[in-house]
């Protein structure tokens, strides 16, 4: 007798579906051996309460895909079972090419995180305090007004028209910058920004030169895709080129606070910059991925409001502005750039959701981005100072400037204190710190560097005053361990 | 006197700012010409009713950029315009690398259209019937319930759990798959998924079989990245591999219906083309586009269903089933190909927005999906035999089969008829219908094939019974004239 449970219910799945699966399962497991013989089909569709035509469907496929063969007075039987099957399914290694074993060179970090602990998570933004009726009013707005204009058009072009107007007008003068819709490419945040840009520039060749500690992800992407990396240092007045960078085609950098140092670029070296690039014919990529968050004076604006000669690609975000995992950002570079760019990304991933593209316009639009912008500076400010008063008090040893800008402390550490022991005894007290080490990686990116471990970060995107309050409260015996 | 207007609304931008590039606006503009003295600040900032230090910063502002220079007793004044801002600004080459300079390779076809004409598009689903009402509560929902589970975690993941579950457990069964979470990576649609397996492949080299013709954008992202294309035949059972074909490392099929001629592969195929993976140590890559559109039968299980190798990489997307340009699909591997695909998207892109997938799983989990599939099966069958009846009535000598499922017609015209000039006489109607060219480029995906110029293609997934009525009207006379 075979054991068969039809699925009934009003979304079942055809039944001489659900038959045959659940016949072909039973042969797989070895439930039912070669040789032994189905049911006749009438019987079976009695019990079973179908059409007998259903199981004898079932019965032809299973005999097609040969699970059983059919023989006219002798009903169904199972049949051998193929060769393929009997190998060991729980071998990981089965079914897996030969050719592909090798692993991938791909190593680029992710924010995972341990929710037990409390966590000071760098560049991460919070969304507990995000506008959340107006982003539902924001949506269903989108959702009402856009059928078919937004929905069903879907057309290779370089964004929504609505959200390259929003950024045009209202965004991007804030940093300013004066831009038409031709020089805007929406994209799915700058990890995917600079993957498309250095699909276009790497083929080319050169060099890229980058700062260190810094981001390493994004230049990462175009010494992958087979340019050289040149990694610079970063002193107080931001990223210093050596000579051996002045002839890079791409200089990547992030004026307003260098990640994760915070470090702003300073005026001569923008002019210089900018000179250079001209002077040898190069492309700057401006990383602009947090100047929405200034404490103590307007940022200065964007190394791009000051690109008379177009040499700039600007990458924006809204990562922080509003949350992460929305991954919506854009980039804004010289119209032939751009143009190239749309070929690119149109052939990669055929475009930017437009409900979140239209969604977010909607948002900018009704200046719910920005009065949320005004509430989360004085917010991570009073972050900032809260922190600032608890390292003074508990970890006078430590040296550090105060951010003028961004979400994270960069702390030095005095000779002897090791950040990886201070990482170990922080975490036994379910506090996660970072270390600077996660921006200076053992790889292709940047050699000649010994081992990192005299730096933490202290991010305050996704914290809360009190958390600050409950973890420095764990880390107050710290001092006595390290 | 120096004409500048502050905008002292509730949101405009620091007065400083505003200052600086108005005046350096003039300054561009030729309107303040090299010598001109600037008002002084003290009166400057009377007239507009600011602090003096406001007009002092802009001042000095503008002569750290070079627009101005300053000298005690002097006061402030316009300098030589740096050379580079006098450099024509409407070159459109001009700021633009000259390395650069070469188009890009990159021929992906976008579906736009002409909204002016009643467009036939192949492969468009029909937004205007989407369950409104339904999308509207489930994003409420989710942004609602997902405050901070979803959004504020933002961490390399195979996609949001909920959605991996919804797919694991109610999608894929309806094509015969079963398959655990470790096997899903949710991605940006079909496109994007080829592209990262793409990028996991190509570097091993080796060749891809396709069909032609067909849809060339996926194996050209495998053939741009270093592989050699095999393009083989397509005849009434689907593709044929040829003996090229035979020794692949990937093969791209569309089992259930090839498109755009719509041909299921047959069960003899299937059977042959596992073995030949599984002796050929290759991968098969399952593009299954459109299946949940079926008219006479239930589709067959996908070809992932009898993969007992682990040979079977599958493609799903919820561009049919939903919209195009929702941008949401997902790829369903073995463990360990997965494994590596969620670590080069995370580099390529740092994954797809997470509100979009709680989003989508919450309508599959309230079984709006399937409630949607069903309604829009009803429609499209109406549609199909409306233009079919159409077709046999005013083109008796167009050869075509009734499409089984998906949202197209295949039509072959009769010798001495083109493609081409039926498309142009349609256009001057004001009804928009495709060519079999687009599916056969002329690029290296495909060599050796003379022009295609008789085969049309008629989409009905965006086009109304209305629609078709009035297109048809129009076309009423042109049989005259082919």
């Amino acid at each position: 007798m075979l054991h068969i449970d039809l699925d009934k219910t009003p979304k079942h799945s055809p039944y001489y579906l659900q038959i045959l699966e659940q016949i072909r399962t039973l042969i797989i497991l070895g439930r039912l051996l070669p040789g032994k013989r189905l049911p006749p089909s009438r019987q079976l569709a009695k019990e079973l309460g179908v059409a007998r035509r259903t199981v004898v469907s079932a019965y032809e496929e299973l005999c097609e895909q040969g699970y059983c063969t059919s023989k006219v007075g002798c009903g169904t039987t199972v049949s051998q079972i193929p060769e393929l099957i009997q190998k060991d399914k729980n071998d990981n290694t089965y079914g897996f090419p030969k050719w592909l074993l090798t692993d991938t060179n791909y190593t680029c970090h992710s924010g995972d995180w341990d929710t037990d602990k409390i966590c000071f998570i760098p560049s991460l933004s919070h969304v507990k305090y995000l506008p959340m009726k107006k982003m539902r009013q924001a949506i269903n707005q989108t959702i009402i007004q856009s059928i078919p204009d937004v929905l069903g058009h879907y057309a290779r072009n370089n964004g929504d028209p609505e959200l390259i107007q929003a950024l045009c007008q209202q965004v991007l003068p804030t940093r300013g910058i004066q831009a038409m819709p031709s020089q805007i490419l929406i994209t799915n945040g700058s990890q995917h920004s600079s993957s498309i840009l250095s699909m276009l520039i790497s083929p080319c060749g050169g060099t890229i030169s980058y700062g260190v500690p810094g981001y390493l992800a994004i230049p990462q992407n175009f010494i992958m895709r087979g340019m050289t990396g040149v990694a610079c240092p970063v002193d107080s007045e931001g990223i210093l080129l050596t000579e051996a960078a002045y002839a890079s085609r791409i200089h990547y950098v992030m004026p307003e606070h260098h990640f994760p140092q915070g470090m702003t670029l300073s005026p001569e070296r923008r002019s210089a910059l900018l000179q250079l690039a001209e002077e040898h014919d190069a492309l700057i990529i401006e990383d602009d991925y947090d100047s929405e968050f200034y404490y103590e004076r307007h940022p200065l604006p964007a190394l791009k409001d000051g690109d008379l000669g177009g040499r700039v690609i600007y990458l924006g975000t809204f990562s922080k502005v509003l949350f992460n995992s929305l991954r919506l950002g854009y980039i804004v570079a010289h119209p032939e750039i751009i143009r190239r760019l749309v070929d690119i990304r149109w052939q990669l991933d055929g475009g930017t959701s437009l409900i979140l593209q239209r969604w977010i316009a909607q948002l900018i639009i009704s200046g719910a981005v920005e009065r949320h912008l005004r509430r989360m500076r004085i917010r991570y400010r009073k972050r900032r100072d809260l922190i600032a008063l608890y390292l003074q008090e508990l970890f006078p040893e430590w040296s550090w400037q105060l951010p003028r800008g961004g979400m994270q402390f960069w702390i030095e550490l005095p000779e002897g204190q090791s950040a990886e022991t201070i990482l170990d005894l922080a975490a036994e007290r379910g506090v996660g710190l970072w270390s600077g080490a996660n921006f200076r990686e053992p790889n292709a990116c940047e050699p000649n560097v010994t081992a990192e471990n005299h730096h933490l970060i202290l991010g305050y995107g996704a914290i809360d005053e009190f958390e600050i309050h409950t973890a420095f409260d764990r880390l107050r015996d710290l001092q006595q361990h390290i």
